[in-house]
């Protein structure tokens, strides 16, 4: 059983500024990242290694986007990462996942912070007059969701361990 | 402007075997890799080019659990490839993609596939009496719904090519 901090609710987004959200939106990718990136390094699984890989890409592009976004809205100054955060705060994974159960729980994890930063991203979308960054806010939010379907694909599956472990060589 | 094999209608499905129509669905899944790979290695976008990579990889995974389907359903016998096939049938891209509208184009025919292939899928499910293949089945249409909403994503940002391609880094 992992412990999980739960952050702010998403209600409370509107007591921040914008730039301590995009701080806190670059600081959630940064977490996603090295969570995909762990737990592909800790997983036996080839397809389900692949998924995690391509998911950790992914946020790493979106911090890239999220970097220059901050830089065009506030030029010249330095990302303030606030210690708030938004959805659940997605912990490196540090050992070997030695069973379907601790897969299970670390992906419906991921699937409630892919839930959250969609809803985020929509929020900060809402905030912004730019029409231009309304549009890459949008595409973040859309991506997320996409990624949420992606783990739900995959958890489904999971459920059936009998099943997915045959369909994926796994086990002697 | 391309064209395009639009194959049977969905509906005919049912005048088929299952037989047949596994051999369809490989069929449809070579085709599918061989279009995102060619499709990725004629695209200049980093971006691009690494989600078609990862939905080649997919259809590949596919293709591998629907051979491992026919040949538990049929044991010993070849796999016959109809030639008759459901949704559009994706050729692989022969040259360099210059110009957005041609991306869109691709995109949007990779989109009407992708449908059409859940949809496939979920009836090749309905036409299943066994619970394994038909977690399978179900399984394989969540994907390429998955895969829907990837291209969905993309193909929505792509609109606006101004932005796409400042964000991409594209051009001089």
């Amino acid at each position: 059983m992992v412990e999980i901090d739960m952050g702010i609710p998403l209600e409370k987004v509107n007591e921040f500024s914008l730039k301590e959200l995009l701080g806190m939106a670059i600081k959630a990718e940064i977490g996603a990242r090295e969570f995909y990136k762990s737990m592909a390094a800790n997983v036996e699984i080839e397809t389900l290694r692949k998924k995690l890989e391509f998911l950790a890409g992914e946020e790493e592009k979106h911090e890239e986007f999220l970097r220059k976004l901050y830089a065009q809205s506030f030029p010249g100054e330095e990302i303030a990462f606030p210690k708030e955060h938004v959805g659940p705060e997605l912990k490196p994974v540090a050992e070997k996942i030695k069973n379907v159960q601790d897969m299970l729980e670390l992906i419906r994890w991921a699937m409630e912070a892919e839930r959250i930063a969609k809803e985020f991203y929509s929020k900060l979308e809402e905030m912004t007059d730019d029409n231009a960054k309304k549009g890459l806010l949008r595409y973040l939010a859309s991506m997320e969701n996409t990624h949420y379907f992606i783990l739900k694909t995959e958890y489904e599956l999971l459920l059936d361990w009998e099943m997915y472990s045959q369909m994926m060589h796994v086990g002697p």
